[in-house]
């Protein structure tokens, strides 16, 4: 297996971009990420996207994409493990990388959501959900995370405040990032006392409806050499693992077993440990996802993430910094988008160009995005070598 | 680069089965498969579906199906390129066995596309052309193919009776597939004399909707020794290009130019030209698809799709059979499946088990997956070692 660096990443301000399309998007970043990277071709092309049938009206885009980059012939594929796909498209790059396949190959995620109206959103998102058993009866992801956050609450004793300070935390994060939809501050206060959403999770416990792409472009480590990347960039560790769809199957559903599985294979791979990682990207799809993610990757033990969170520890100067980006809260969440955006966080940090939100002296980082309630999801571990 | 056998396929009887979910399909396919190579465990699975929000309202299927298959944790992924989709998946699960990261890979294709209203199919096919610039105009694959027939008879000469011949000739052969969804044979009358659907095109110029999955499992070449897989059936070459997703976009739009050129890349790769292959299984989505498509391949020259059609050339004991499955005419098209359920024929045919449908010392097969009008393609070359 070929060692596989990160050479290029393409981002855009995120937001309810009524003037461009899902192609407009794609093209965007592609075209921002191949730019940075300084290549005049690539090989080959991986889409992540959640549901673009649905939210769109548009499935084939593995067609529609590269012709509209102006790459026909050019082979490409779409992968889609709900709000994972991202994260999904960036290891299809890699394989074909590490297997010789490409030399040169772009991850893009993408969703356009903002463009159907707000019940159509609410129910293709419910299709990452089990639909017999879970979305038939009326839950909806809102609904899923309120109950992991009541049953959390009740179990360990985590704290409204605990949950309200992952989006206070998130949020001041975001206003340092140009890119963020929604780059203001919050305080606990306003938080708490938003628009309930589903109990105990208010308006601001949630990550929002976003238009957006990302791009990151992966070759052999030879090849980053040769084309002069300095720092370099490495994907040292990939994890991926699924789990039962409907929180009701798992033995425990505090416990984020595909999120713990993933981060223990892509640590292995890397040849880490939790403690080896200077900050994280994590899937905050709503404030307790969160807390749920560092308990389940060991960066603190189970019920501990909520105090962990209320003490500083994961903020930009804690001991663990987490979601210098901003995180899904303030970033915005283009469903199919965010795992990549999290590698191009992961990446302008470990240049050393995160401006405003950069984490002194990063050299390891951890992304981790995750589908559905947890059925899924996939870790990556990036180093500066 | 790892040399990649297949171990193991499972098929099952298509049709419209009323009393099998999504996840049935899945399952039944995938145990067939696992059954059939007699391997212990799998380690990973890529799924191949075209729209399971679209017709079925689940997306995530890559947490459901490793759940309701038994293997919680396991890393899954579900790849899309129209009714590319399940090509795409046996390219995924290759690239997973030939970079190291699996030693034993499921490939499962599914498509449950009956359970929905009629005018929601086709919309849901729809979405496979362009959105903006096709299908919100009103035309649907029927229609899209039936341009390029009208356009190939105008420029080629092509007639009625060519046309209908390749129905006549997939249904014959379905005849003889337990598995097909409609296995009786038909005339060239009847299949002119059939309701018209768009003009050129009748009902038996169509191929079906259906409800199915099929399966494949790949392993290293020295694993499928160990377990005395014999003969052993080796993937040596796989293709896979796009092409402009609207058909105004393409330089020549009766020139397939993504099946042109995922042939050529195939047959590169295994160091073969297209007079090696002993038979093909390729994507008749309508009759005039597999007439363009061997032209695309150089099965023919360009024109003499037609002709060689009724000449018999292409018929089971012709001197290049294609489809002797029955195609996606008579077997059904499940569109996630049949990319998978091709090569599960190709496999067959190459260990000699194909029944009453056998073709004489076949050593090298060639299967064709296509995505909407030609906008994805992807070639696989399986051969007997």
């Amino acid at each position: 297996m070929k060692d596989v660096a990160i050479i290029g990443i393409g981002m855009l301000k995120w937001g309810e971009l009524w003037e461009k399309s899902i192609r407009d998007l794609c093209v965007e970043a592609a075209l921002n990420c191949i730019e940075d990277a300084g290549v005049d071709h690539i090989d080959s092309m991986a889409i992540g996207s959640m549901s673009s049938g649905l939210f769109t009206g548009q499935e084939h885009l593995a067609s529609m994409i590269p012709d509209y980059l102006g790459q026909r012939y050019l082979p490409a594929v779409r992968v889609e493990s709900a709000c994972a796909s991202g994260g999904l498209a960036v290891r299809n790059a890699f394989l074909e990388v590490a297997s010789g396949m490409s030399e040169i190959a772009l991850a893009v995620g993408v969703e356009k959501m903002t463009d159907v109206n707000g019940g159509m959103a609410t129910y293709a998102l419910a299709t990452a959900a089990d639909q017999d058993f879970e979305a038939f009866h009326g839950v909806t992801f809102p609904g899923l995370y309120a109950m992991l956050a009541r049953a959390h609450m009740q179990h360990y004793g985590t704290t409204r405040e605990q949950l309200a300070q992952v989006a206070v935390k998130n949020h001041a994060n975001g206003t340092r990032n140009p890119n963020a939809q929604f780059p203001f501050a919050v305080t606990r206060e306003q938080v708490i006392n938003s628009v309930l959403v589903a109990d105990p999770l208010t308006l601001l416990d949630c990550s929002p409806i976003t238009d957006g792409a990302a791009a990151v472009l992966l070759a052999p480590v030879e090849v980053a050499h040769r084309l002069g990347r300095h720092p370099l960039t490495v994907i040292t560790g990939i994890g991926h693992a699924t789990d039962s769809i409907a929180l009701v199957d798992r033995p425990d559903m505090l416990h984020l077993g595909a999120v713990a599985h993933a981060a223990q294979r892509a640590l292995a791979m890397a040849g880490k440990t939790i403690q080896d990682v200077d900050f994280a990207e994590v899937h905050d799809c709503f404030t307790i996802a969160e807390i749920m993610v560092m308990e389940a990757m060991g960066v603190v033990p189970p019920g501990q993430g909520g105090p962990a969170t209320l003490d500083g520890m994961t903020a930009l100067d804690g001991s663990f910094p987490i979601n210098p980006s901003g995180g899904l809260k303030s970033k915005g969440h283009p469903v199919g988008a965010t795992g990549v955006a999290q590698l191009c966080e992961a990446v302008m940090q470990l240049r050393g160009t995160a401006g405003e939100r950069q984490i002194n002296n990063a050299r390891t980082a951890l992304t981790q995005n995750m589908g559905g309630s947890g059925g899924s999801s996939v870790v990556h571990i990036v180093e500066v070598q």
